[in-house]
């Protein structure tokens, strides 16, 4: 079959997704980039940020449970918590589900992410008046290179693929600073593109937040069937003490619903099939 | 982005998987369905089936060891096994990987997939000369009807979608006869399609096997990106008890080489997320 002109795509490395849509409902050229928003035929609305998948209101709920509480039920105790991106607000919705969190900054380069999704995808804004959240308005890397050192548990990656400005969020002068701003077991958590496009990725952001300084680095998998091969990843990285577990009992009782993660999710998604577990050998042989 | 020509399309449900292609390199019309072989700019050889993609030569692995060694491990004692489809030979090799397996019946409908396989996928054919293989080239569900009662350990059910002649392959009827086919403790293992795509047709698959008469009956998940929505499972019915784990030892000092599948992929693999919980407690209301 042809894809005709009713179809949202994105390629990456020689596989493309694409999205059937109805109708595109918002089009603008912000300050930082191009925020389009389409009325799909079969996963709610799209949100995309100059031509590339940010979420849908169907799937968009493994990705934000996924980068929120695998590093929060990791954390012994997660009071202050840090979202870098994340404008749709979404993963912000998850981290204020756990009554530990007393204190969330969003940090978002572009205001008017925040205010598409508040009319695009307002259950993902629903907690956005929570007296907890701080919202901040500007450039991650200044903000992180800026606040104060050891007053953060957790700082969530919520970024675009690393292009253009995105790229310097992968850095380890970033992750330096992400770590500088962690108190001793804080963790910071990047999300991390494709295992199966993007494996030399993932170990360049692992060897990146080791040269920053990372005591101990993990990556965990998940699907998301409209990022580019439907499987994705996430990328923790932990100051001053190693991943010994999570808080396995919390998670069983969780106080909230998920649609995805659970506490078996939790130790499953962290497992890593054998070309992963090669790749990562090699890195580790590397620093050697 | 548009596509062009360049790229074969799948689509199910308002979501298309693309590959770039650089040529059509095999197009027949057998006596059951229409044949393509592309080269492709990423995934090696693509192998469509009425327009449908069964594999490329990338990412087919993971597939390929998901069908075959979760339900090899399960079985303490896996000695006679019958493929049903499967005319590519990527799940007859994994199977014979077991040195336990003594006798493998591959039974497929079209002898020319087989053939256009040993062609572009040799890799995957290259244990077909084994002598503990027989190739029956015909039709799965009269082989099934006729095969001598509790006779085979497992059972793969190695089929395209179940659309058309396929469909069938899908019934209580069919399950019935594998079921019938099975010593007790076997296992029929059936691809059964996409989690987020196709959850509704898992769940009938599920009831099918229940109705057939399985004593008990597992789903698991994994990465396929190349396939609608680039996740993926099958479903295990048990003969005459239920699933109490696998063999953990032998699968962690297995004496072959996987790229995907190992012991603790096993565990993890089959951990539902939230979502699938629910629908699959639906299922068991319904029963009662």
């Amino acid at each position: 079959m042809k894809l005709d002109s009713n179809w949202f795509v994105e390629e990456v490395g020689g596989l493309a997704v694409s999205i059937k849509i109805r109708d595109k409902v918002h089009d603008e050229q912000s300050a930082y980039q191009h925020i389009e928003v389409y009325e799909t035929e079969a996963f709610g609305y799209l949100l995309t940020l100059d031509g590339a998948t940010m979420l849908t209101s169907r799937d968009n709920f493994i990705y934000h449970e996924m980068l929120s509480h695998p590093a929060l039920f990791t954390h012994s105790d997660p009071k202050n918590v840090v979202i870098v991106g994340g404008g749709d607000c979404g993963t912000l919705r998850e981290v204020l589900k756990h009554p530990e969190v007393k204190e969330v900054t969003l940090v978002e380069l572009d205001e008017r992410v925040t205010r598409v999704s508040e009319k695009f995808f307002p259950e993902l804004c629903e907690s956005n008046s929570d007296p907890r959240v701080q919202f901040h308005f500007g450039d991650g890397i200044q903000w992180m290179a800026e606040a104060r050192a050891e007053s953060v548990d957790v700082i969530a990656l919520d970024t675009t693929d690393p292009v253009g400005h995105a790229a310097r969020l992968f850095s380890p002068q970033f992750y330096r600073d992400c770590l500088n701003v962690l108190r001793v077991g804080g963790i910071v958590v990047a999300q991390s593109e494709s295992p199966i496009l993007n494996l030399e990725l993932i170990k360049n952001i692992r060897l990146a937040m080791a040269e920053a300084g990372a005591q101990d680095i993990m990556t965990l998998s998940f699907p998301q069937c409209t990022y580019p091969s439907g499987w994705w990843s996430v990328t923790m990285a932990r100051k001053g003490q190693g991943f010994d577990g999570f808080r396995e009992a919390d998670a069983m009782r969780k106080s909230f619903e998920t649609r995805y993660y659970n506490a078996k999710v939790h130790a499953a998604c962290l497992v890593l099939p054998e070309f992963m577990q090669e790749a990562f050998r090699e890195e580790r042989q590397g620093f050697v």
